[in-house]
């Protein structure tokens, strides 16, 4: 029986693949969500995705998913810094949360090198491009299936 | 005649008595309403009731009800620690303001030891559940009758 | 059967009503006081308060009645700031602690703005004149009636 | 052929002219908003603006006009001291950038003087009430017209 | 009748044109006292213009010049960062000032970022190239006509 | 008619003459009350001179003696850097205030160069022996005498 | 033809195991390696591993294998922390390279939520126990795939 | 001949075997002072014991017995972070003094991991319940001896 | 036989007495110096007198004056907060050297809390308006009489 | 029957009775260890002696000898500061351990003022020259022994 | 054909050889010119030579012969800590630049341990007194010929 | 007769040449020692050469030639800013000592600023790339020879 996850795509997200290439790529987020799917199918895993550029909407999210979700993959874009309540959202799940980021967060500008987020999820995947989401889905795998 | 309060729950409060009970014991918020409309009764107070995950969603409530309110009653989550324009929206209303938590903030983690909105607040009662609402509500009551 | 409560007045509180009446209001300590028995009265508490510029003197004084005291309500004054052998002292009574300061000290000069004593205390109330005080007692109250 | 200018309000500027006067004057942002239309016609600039007290909408808003916009205008309220995801949004849309301030943030509260999203702005313009907005309306055109 | 305004530029800007082109540009210091006597002259003011690499020169030139003074423009150079004793200059003037960088300071290196000036000063206008300079004599000129 | 000073010696400065000379030099406290005394004479101040060790004790010493006082000159000790509850007491009195220092504590350890007392004096006089409480005499007088 | 990867472990990862089980788990470094080598079949991965406790050590593995080398799988240990000469050593091999970390030190120690070593590697999996090697060997596969 | 020794407790050492013994175990200030007697008599020294709530009270005794003591053994409790008046009483002894903490301080809350008082002591034993006394007389009796 | 004494303004203090007079009074340098000069003569002392709103002109006028001089008595202005060329200066001279100021800096701006020219001077005295002069014409006079 | 008890010398102390003499004493590192043989006789422990100037080399002795090991004792020398490895591996070795500093750590430069490595430790005795040793081996005896 | 370097001393270098010999030595600055002149001479170097205590002096040499230099050696003596307008001035001449420092600045007072200037040159020598010259100059004729 | 210098090379040193040669230079390790070597017979020095990628074995060095050693040439490599153990070794050889540093450290990362090994050498010299160990060789031959 498959596993259910929920990913989460931060703020600014959408527009992946358009923006700033140099640092965050060409791919888009569908190609990312096909790919994620694609990889779910191999995991046995089933997906609900879901982007927004509103905190509150991605904790809404959270919330109305909870009895659903078995676990958690999550690119918090810019909420990484200051969303103190996506923290405590994934917190309520009270289930396995992974962070994923596309770029390496440790190796750019001062603010960017501190996640208020990592505390609330077990392990965190950075620096990967889109393959930091598919190690993610693995990872949150594993940890469901305790291998 | 009854002063008018308005009631603000910010995020992830909607989920309170399911969401980590060792903390924030096992109360809903729908039960906590409901002491606060029964407090409220025996002190002459009218109550407008509000919860968002959304920051914006609660700027915009406390703009929309600026001409009614006389008081307010915060519980902001985890805004408290980084919500700069709940802060400013509080300092618009130009009444007077009781910030609570459930928790005692200043005993736990290092970021949950601050609050930003304090300053734009009369004061704050932290650290009694449930009756940190109905502290302050009388908190704010007393204000406004200044007794 | 009432509940025993350790009321105790950090320094310069004794001045109370004539000191710097803008911050602290003109109401005098005798004055709390009796509002205080009053309301223990109406609560079923029975107080012994104390009221000391000596921060040694509050200290011996949470020893003396660790035996009677059920819980304790205190206004550290300035002792707020630096007084962590009253921290250990309040642990040491191992009851129930609320502490209540007459203004609002998040909103004051920036040394007023932490608290060493928060970590040993169940809760805190501030910013609300002489009614922190009452209301710091009926937190006390509930907190030993657990309602 | 005229510019486009995309004009950004931020959180509680809605309240312009009624919200705490001594500080940011009685004009309201309806006033400020006809101003600007009116500079943009001297400037032969097409606007397009919005307010919302939303992080999450005001990056909506600069997503979904991307591909119109050649300029940014930004007043960004409480956010500038926290908006990170506003940040990336602005540097997603690649184009100039200018934020303005009615009051001189650098000149109040300690919390005021840093603005994150400065590093994502071709400049700033701060303390001069409306004239900031008009100001930089004007730098933005002078940086699109290149002179 | 025409307003009178004090320019000051601070120490480095004599070179400017020359030094460090990628960051300042290549306009020269005459060619903007050239731009800012010409807007002066749309705008009807009267301009006494003054470059020094010395911070008490600049001091000794607001001092001998606040009778006739009703405004001041300064670009103060490198001493935007330490200059405290131009800080106290400005304020002896008594008279509206306002800061301008041609480059966004508060884009570059962390030590830039902080102007010690700001709070003497009502307004800051940064990274607008030499247009930081007339956009700035307006602002200065729309404080003087309180429009 | 003479004026009534208040003089307080804090922590440790009874041993004055006989603790670490290389510092405070070899005058006792009594031989400084006396130079007190006689200065008082000849400026026609009359003297009360308090000296303890209890930072409690400097506190009741101000508040009993609130009425008859019309300045205060105090050498704190090493309260002076941590006694808040004194720096309330000195506020209390609501009277001029000299802080006095034998040494120069802002060319000693880094924790000596910051005194909390500050703020609640009118002013301070640090390093010159004996003489910081001669001329700090001399000050509270000439505040008194409006001279 | 396979990629060779240099696989290091730092100090105290040969207690593997045996030390702390409740925060690394009971496998073996032994285990890992198995496991690694398992993986790095399926990858077409030819891996060197190599743990000490000398900081030394390691470095001069890296130095010894630059040619051989295509690619860096490294869990540093406590030197996460402080191994600087191990940071240079990294970037001097001038290849792919992925930080691993059993536990997720952003959800321990202050001092362990820090790591010198990110900005010189291309990203960093932490939290996943022995999964993090193996996520690692995979993602260090795919940055030389370049999938 | 028998050296003459100072022996300290500072605030809340009264209440030991009683307060948090999960802490501090469970042998009462009267064991400790009574094993302290008996080690004393083996290593010929003369004790003198105080323990005080008040530091002032502490910085008397010091004082008063500064031409008995040849040496100081001294448990400063919560007085050891904040107790600058309690540190200057040490060193005007000008004797040798042992600073010793049942608890290992430097293992516990940031606020309880530094000592003012250490740069006036010879040295500190921490961590070893009653034994850090025993082991801090005979310190105190060896640098006597110097052995 | 009288000494010589070296007293130096530094910037902005050529305003006095018409600059923000409330918080520096209505006296003007003219008449401090003649203040001074009056007490100089009480004192036998000789003083050679300058102001300059340059800190290399202060540097230059201490050196030119070292044989003669004997003494240093010197309110820095704004220069008291980053003036270190000005800090070697008069440790260059090595005479007693007084620090005065006019206002209690220690109770302003948290930038005016610190003077680095402390560690090089005698002592200081704050607070003091005109008084700070006198007094501290007499504290230098003290120093080199060694009363 | 005897305990087993390692001692580890750090970086440096090879040279003992040559370095340094005014702060680490005339006494060699044979002096110490035969010191240490006698006293352990005493106690009937048995000792492991090892001094390396490789934190590598000290973190596999205590690999080496955890089976054999009952107690640890140890001076880092100037590992103190920086060695989370050697921190790591002492808590590896689950047995009881004692830090030593012939100086008193705390009383000297203020990089030397914080050891890493207390939070492994039961306990640290800091400033005592030798005899920090031989009381640490009577400290790390006492654990053992429970008295 | 020789190269054409300027060299500046910051302020109180003029008085070398007289103040605090024990820690700049007893050369005077005459005694370094000469032999800067006889090095110049070897290493076929042209010197203009420069000294000032006003830091705008320093920048107005540095403009006046931009066109003449092409290498910069600078002792700037305590603007190194704070002189950021001759950071500025250094980069204005696009020329290699070397600084050196008589002491070891690294080894004194903290704020000495810091040079704001470093960034804007090639490199620092510091400590070796006259010699930091002489090397200096070394160094930055071989910066020129590329050796 | 001919001085004896010590010549160390820290971490990462041995790849010189080879290693990000835009920051280091293409000059090998081996062309260094040469050209060393061949200073050393023009100045008469005896040098003994040592590299290692381990601190304790450059601490070894240091001890096992004390005896022969007149002087110390070292860089550090990464050890610079965590060498601890390092700056004891220098300050046990108790010999003249100087740093040297290829590029500019303090003008590249922040944690590249700060030297923890300064104050333990008499002096610097970095930014020169081979000739930053020339130049260092020169200035330890000068202060072995005191001119």
């Amino acid at each position: 029986m498959s596993h259910h996850i929920l990913v989460l795509h931060g703020p600014n997200l959408n527009l992946l693949g358009t923006r700033e290439p140099e640092i965050y790529g060409t791919t888009t987020l569908e190609d990312i969500n096909q790919r994620l799917q694609q990889k779910a199918k191999d995991l046995s895993l089933e997906l609900k995705i879901f982007q927004s550029n509103h905190e509150g909407a991605l904790v809404d999210f959270l919330h109305e998913n909870r009895a659903w979700a078995q676990g958690i993959l999550i690119n918090p874009g810019a909420l990484t810094h200051y969303g103190y309540s996506l923290h405590d959202a994934i917190l309520s799940v009270e289930k396995p949360a992974v962070e994923v980021h596309l770029s390496n967060i440790f190796a750019r500008e001062e603010w960017r090198r501190k996640s208020v987020l990592s505390p609330a999820c077990n392990g965190i995947i950075s620096g990967f491009g889109v393959n930091s989401y598919l190690l993610g889905l693995e990872a949150v795998s594993k940890i469901l299936e305790k291998t």
